[in-house]
């Protein structure tokens, strides 16, 4: 939880004369994001979200980011839209940080995943894989398999604090993800922008059915199926880690009634999905060694990841998926 | 900043049921506060605050601050208003903590006092004074002179890490306020309902006009000319901590204008001024030394009121406070 910036209030108003939203009412930060200082905006014609772009985010990726958002509103994604200003332009500049408002979006993230979820969710996500297709920029996943040896560098002599021969598994498992990982020179798999972050807390839901999808800050462009590799360790595992194929069949089943994917994508599922969890693996741990103890956001457990890497490399077939 | 306790969709759902306030649509924490944690809400009918009242607050206090700002409301004065549910209580529970549903108040607090803001405040504290009144229910304040001797002990010994010579200082302003602090034998000041942490953040203004109050949770009995003396301290120093005496007697003025005040109020501001220095210094200097480095709450720098302290302490007349 965190806000890192505070804005004051006269050069919010000064701010908001930049766009047609109305009189500013109320401007709230809220407690939650990691990489961002987000504000509940409430003006005379509504609530909207501020958000002030922070260190961690390049700023020349946020043409991309706001981009998407436009396009995947666009084409009937519901997920937070971007407030142009009288100028035409999204992004400005307030608190000397880049900044944008969008569109407030409804729902409550789930906090306990029933397998209707998830099955909501796989469809979302389909929709939003077509949706992104004829998005015309793009951007190369930064936390793809070649950034997590120099990942693995910055975390290998301490791993084994937390937990004793972590090291070493992590070495031989980067070793195998390298030798088979698909890529160009492989035939490759069907990709475009992918959302690369879809957890829970990205996924609002009303009454059971998901009406919107946010938080678009790691999106980019990689295989679909990679996408549904996330979302299977961020969906499908219980709270004691255990893996429910059910949500898990229901996730793919629903995915794959609006994009269907080919016979390559459906084999190469367990290989993505323990890459996945490496990923995730790798940047909590990351996290967990080098956050100060007073930074204003909570580590996550990394050894959650270390379980779902686990489970996918014992996965021999995508039937343990609960694909047919 | 803080939000201590995460509400989870399905519970707040059923929460909400209770109430007459429409469709949650979502539910945001919010990154101010202290002591509590708070969420904005919005659902089909509106937006709404939501508290959960974590450990520092007594919860056999709750029917006093909840009642208090109900009166308040009814008698005029803007502040949240507390929503009671189909079975008329404003106070239930939520996640295992007292929660309430308060109305959402519009406007943002300064971050630029100037001393319009102060006049503004001033008509509002003296009102807020009056309209407290009638109310039925009291509280001591918890944080009086009585509460000063045993804080100063719990910080003694560890002051001089602060600043060398600040114990002994602080023992003999102690002492001083002890033996002249005015009480009920002495004759006693008027009283009654106070605020007794008015500062900028709990005050809401929309174009430079006063909206509302926020934020309550400190309200007790006490003399009014102490509340003053808080708010001096609050609102009339300037960044590099000199007096601004505009200030001042814009406040006071305005305050007047509402609520008159006896010769024996006025005399007695400059002692209730340095008293209310002293209370902020103590809690500061003790959340200072004993705030875990890793808690969710940034610790405010006590030096701020020792210079603040000092000031009160050459003030001999009020008429350095701008009273004529």
């Amino acid at each position: 939880m965190a806000v890192y910036t505070e804005v004051g209030d006269d050069e919010l108003v000064r701010f908001a004369t930049e766009y047609d939203i109305g009189e500013i009412l109320s401007c709230k930060g809220i407690a939650e994001g990691i990489e961002n200082s987000n504000f509940a905006l409430t003006t005379s014609t509504g609530n909207f979200i501020l958000t002030l772009y922070e260190k961690r985010v390049d700023a020349d990726d946020l043409p991309f980011f706001l981009g998407l958002m436009d396009h995947l509103a666009g084409a009937g994604i519901s997920c937070p839209t971007p407030i142009h200003g009288r100028d035409g332009e999204a992004l400005r500049t307030l608190c000397g940080r880049p900044a944008a408002i969008v569109t407030f979006l409804s729902g409550m993230w789930p906090r306990r995943i029933s397998p209707s979820h998830t099955a909501e969710l796989g469809r979302a996500l389909a929709e939003m894989h077509l949706a992104g297709a004829d998005f015309a920029i793009t951007r190369a996943n930064g936390l793809s398999l070649e950034s997590w040896r120099p990942l693995l560098a910055r975390v290998q002599d301490r791993a084994d604090e937390v937990a004793p021969g972590l090291a070493d598994e992590l070495g031989g498992e980067l070793g195998a993800l390298e030798a088979c990982w698909p890529n160009d020179s492989s035939g490759g798999l069907p990709g475009g922008v992918i959302h690369a972050d879809l957890f829970p807390d990205n996924v609002f839901f009303r009454d059971g059915k998901l009406v919107g999808l946010i938080d678009f800050y790691f999106a980019c462009n990689d295989m679909f199926a990679y996408d549904l590799g996330i979302c299977i360790n961020a969906w499908c595992f219980e709270p004691d880690l255990s893996f429910n194929i059910t949500k898990a069949k229901r996730l793919l089943t629903a995915y794959r009634q609006v994009r269907d994917f080919s016979d390559d994508e459906m084999a190469a599922l367990p290989l993505l999905a323990r890459g996945a969890a490496m990923r995730f693996l790798l940047t909590r741990l990351h996290d967990w060694l080098y956050t100060p103890d007073n930074a204003l956001v909570s580590r996550k457990d990394p050894l959650e990841y270390l379980a779902r890497l686990r489970f996918h490399r014992g996965v021999d077939s995508p039937a343990e998926y609960g694909l047919e």
